[in-house]
């Protein structure tokens, strides 16, 4: 099974308002809320597709409509608010809940069972207080099948140390951890620095696999109008599942552009549209070989 | 003990951010929370008067950190989240949960047994969706003791036909319900649509009483600068503070009009200034007779 691990597990809330007018009293029309966090978007995504995943990390008084394997926290999980208006999104995230170092080393005992049943594993999202900020490594050094680290920031490079198969930065969290520009040369960077790939993810020009010895890279068919949020998790999904099965590179990535795009394509965020993804996955050119 | 009601109880969320940009991801600093909802902000108020004190209601899933006794509702109560930011507080109320008959009926018998201990009943705020509109008139008529309404709209105006002994519209509530821009005039056509006494909140204006044979009015000293959120509920523990010690109509507006104005003064909403009250309270003039 494919195991994917929210560290900073959410209640994602989303409000529609006809319009946030700051200063002002709000009716709420309509609210919906779930069980969030990369690693639990990632699962959700793996679990559309039908393949056999499993969510764990720690959370506190959650309701996850997924497969899940838990550690529970005394502490209530983080509430993140997105209030939609016809303007956009707003969103409000609180931090995490304090995670105390028993708490955390008793999920490290739960992740070590569960990871022995692993065929992929994936480390998704932010680290609440309390957890170390080696936490990725440490979790990537127990595993015997492929690891996917998406995080940025410290997370990101404290997970170096432990050489997982695959990070997944887009070019934003690639410019603040290398200092690069230019997504080759951070990606480079980042497999110098222990990555023993790197998927830089790059909105409409889509994906750039970077390993020690080659570089393929795949964009989706043209611009896409729609929702960007969640694209990343399923980008994510889309390598796991390339993992999962032993794909080649140009397959892994045909897979992670079309879900990636048919997440776009999806109206609301953390789905994705089963139509354009059979169509993309059908219809994308090979991946070319840009090294 | 002075019974407070209060049908549609909510988990009160604030976040406090540097400024709330819509279209934007904010991560919140700081956020607090607890129950609230109008009955319970006037039992805070009462309670931290000394008052003997017991809220009551529908609630679900909600912390009551005060003496309560509230009948369970299988879905959870509704959230309001509070951004407060440098140019002020916007507010998102989500609608309340959806009560069964058989839940408000279950109300129903269990507020009947508790009212019996009441030495005033205090009905605060809107209706959830379910509970009938002439709710409060139906308490009303299982009460013997006094009993104050702090309703608007169609729960106000069904509440008059069980005659409770104070009514505590604002001016904006009045002229919805009355179509009466003079607050005067306003609450003399509630007091002959049922009421026996309207208590008028008119803001920095103070208090306006009016039976079917008198009227009082009370300011308080000067333009108050502060918080207004929470003066009304203030204002209401003062109306069920002088029902509770027998006061007279002067007595009952110095406790009401101090209660209110400590609570604009109070930088947190739903709490008062006690130094405040008690010199408010000691160098108030008398309520003048209006009529």
């Amino acid at each position: 099974m494919i195991l994917t691990v929210t560290l900073n597990a959410a209640l994602d809330i989303t409000y529609s308002v006809p319009s946030l007018v700051p200063g002002t009293t709000h009716r709420v029309r309509k609210v919906s809320q779930r069980a969030g966090g990369k690693g639990i978007n990632v699962a959700r995504v793996l679990h559309q597709l039908g393949l056999p995943v499993l969510a764990t990390g720690l959370a506190g008084g959650l309701a996850i409509d997924l497969p899940h394997s838990f550690a529970p926290l005394s502490a209530s999980s983080r509430r993140t608010v997105t209030v939609v208006d016809g303007g956009g999104a707003t969103l409000l995230n609180e931090p995490g809940p304090e995670v105390s170092s028993a708490e955390w080393l008793r999920f490290v005992d739960h992740f070590r069972i569960l990871a022995r049943e692993a065929t992929v594993v994936v480390l998704s999202g932010s680290l609440p207080p309390g957890v170390p900020l080696d936490a990725y490594a440490a979790l990537v050094s127990l595993v015997d099948c492929p690891t996917i680290v998406d995080a940025s920031g410290s997370a990101l490079s404290h997970a170096l140390a432990a050489r997982p198969d695959v990070v997944k930065p887009n070019a934003d969290e690639l410019l603040e951890v290398t200092g690069h520009r230019s997504p080759q040369a951070g990606a480079a960077a980042l497999v110098r620095s222990g990555a023993r790939a790197v998927v830089a993810s790059l909105g409409p020009e889509g994906l750039v696999a970077v390993t020690e010895s080659e570089s393929w890279q795949l964009a989706p068919p043209a611009f896409l109008a729609g929702n960007p949020t969640g694209a990343g998790d399923a980008c994510v999904a889309g390598i796991a599942a390339g993992l999962h099965s032993g794909a080649s590179w140009p397959s892994l990535l045909r897979e992670a552009v079309a879900l990636s795009a048919a997440a776009v394509l999806h109206p609301v965020a953390g789905g994705f549209d089963p139509s354009a993804y059979e169509q993309l996955h059908a219809t994308l050119p090979e991946a070319r070989k840009a090294l």
